[in-house]
């Protein structure tokens, strides 16, 4: 058992940089317990004018793309481009916290000694919208201990990635040459919630079904409406074995980054971020205060059980449960 | 002025395809005067086991390419595989009510004379979601009628396709050949919710473009992960005012009916979004509950304040908006 510290402590801990302090602030941002959020709320208050300085990629592609490979690829990158990373995981089921049967130290063992860089796996349990809100303070937690680079892991298919993409600055989908089958784990909209494509394992006999791969890619996107700022998204092969292609990745990132910063629209984005998520929670309690009411919960399900039977209509069911 | 009538006389009304009538229902239905709501609602309520044997097309693309024309087109050949059609405009600003110097029954004057076509302009005023809200209740009010295509059109642009494309079972966009500029008026997410795209005006010197633009875009969608019934969107040229390529497209929806109909997904799709739209009714009403109390409102605007300029974090200013 660590002694406890008061919330002076774990301020000053974090913006000492001392990961150990870091590590216990994630601890109680990230529990349930009502007393830890308390402690929580005031260290992140605390906090929160010193974070927001890193740059946010959102990593997503579905399982065995090579997530973690990639991460550790370029985790390296960065660091060697004087960055220090911290690497979250958003899925309960991510396999930074239990997919591997090898374990997180030795899956990403070469980034994981690296100074300045921060691994934190993905929280257990609790709901997928609680986790990344959890997330959501976790980065800016890391911020204030000073990491300018955030990688966000998450797997590509539920809900996670609209969520992460709500998170992040720059969202990264990894993808496997030869489109076919394996996009069927892809969830429909992913697509266009891209900044970036990298088609991994670009190596050995793969090499040209990676780069037509990007060929096509490529071409696909330059029919698809430009994102909001006007950025047309990227297509990249890399090998993160090989240890190639990776810093066209990190190219691609910076290079959105001077592009949003230069349009106003990197904060902006951010600030837009944080007011939609701040409604969807308002929203959630409203619909919360509504729903604890088991009368309330009776007619609803009434309602649409009705609709369900063609019996009511829409509008009629409404009013059924607010009657 | 026309004399009043009783519910009854409204549903038997337009149960014997009486076009008046159903006109009247419809007025009704938009009206925003409560006396007017509640007549809807039971004419509604009381037609709703004979409403629901329509296909419903959502059709969409930017203003100028074509959708007047097309809707004309393409109704007309609906009118003669025996079809009998009913033309629905969405937007506020819909071309189909005002956005033409011509007029509707110029614009449409083939199709608006033919028997068994029905052709409704945009109710003006209201919000969007108000506006969409009826529209689901003029499908209703049509299908009761006995109409078995109604196609309902939309602007490419804003929030109107996502809620078109919760009323309908087969989402069509519309596209002028030369993918560049034009797409820059097509929303990001639009492509990911088709079923079907025509490429427009495939006429006189634009055919070539046209047919390579048909090709880019069958590649690219194929690169995209299929829609949840496991439909992937086809990509046809066509040519309203030469006529060409409509029975294409008539052919594309009718086979998608057919395939989602063998998987038994058609009424499962309608269900699912006749649940979601009571669900966002639902969770509407619970906010507004909390919205109309000004003290409310002036703690969520502060809140929100607090987040724009950094002072506080998302969880904080949620519990200071309920504190």
């Amino acid at each position: 058992m660590k002694s406890p510290m008061n919330i002076k402590e774990y301020t000053e801990g974090i913006l000492a940089k001392d990961i150990s302090v870091l590590s216990r602030a994630i601890t109680l941002a990230e529990s349930s317990k009502e007393e830890h959020q308390q402690i929580s709320k005031q260290i992140i208050e605390r906090i929160l004018s010193h974070a927001g300085k890193s740059v946010r990629v959102g990593i997503t592609g579905v399982p065995g793309v090579g997530k973690s490979t990639f991460i550790e690829a370029f985790g390296q990158l960065l660091v060697q481009k004087n960055h220090s990373v911290a690497v979250l995981a958003v899925d309960p089921s991510s396999t930074l916290s239990k997919g591997s049967i090898l374990g997180d130290k030795t899956r990403m063992e070469k980034l994981s000694v690296q100074k300045n860089v921060f691994i934190r796996p993905s929280p257990s349990g609790g709901s997928l919208g609680g986790v990344t809100l959890k997330t959501r303070e976790s980065i800016l937690l890391c911020e204030a201990a000073g990491f300018d680079y955030i990688l966000i892991e998450t797997v590509g298919v539920g809900q996670s990635e609209t969520e992460v993409h709500q998170l992040t600055d720059f969202f990264l989908l990894l993808m496997l040459a030869g489109a076919g089958d394996e996009l069927q784990g892809i969830k429909r909209g992913i697509m266009e919630m891209t900044d970036g494509i990298a088609i991994t394992k670009a190596d050995g006999t793969n090499i040209d079904k990676a780069k037509s791969a990007r060929a096509e890619y490529a071409n696909a996107i330059h029919l698809f409406p430009p994102t909001e700022s006007g950025w047309i998204p990227e297509v990249k092969t890399c090998s993160a074995t090989e240890n190639k292609g990776i810093d066209e990745i990190y190219e691609m990132i910076e290079k959105f980054v001077l592009h949003a910063k230069a349009k106003n629209l990197f904060e902006k984005k951010r600030q837009h971020q944080n007011i939609s998520w701040f409604d969807s929670l308002v929203m959630e309690k409203t619909r919360a205060h509504f729903f604890s009411n088991p009368d309330f919960l009776t007619r609803y399900n009434q309602a649409k059980n009705k609709i369900e039977t063609n019996q009511s209509t829409i509008l009629s069911a409404v009013d059924f449960v607010f009657s």
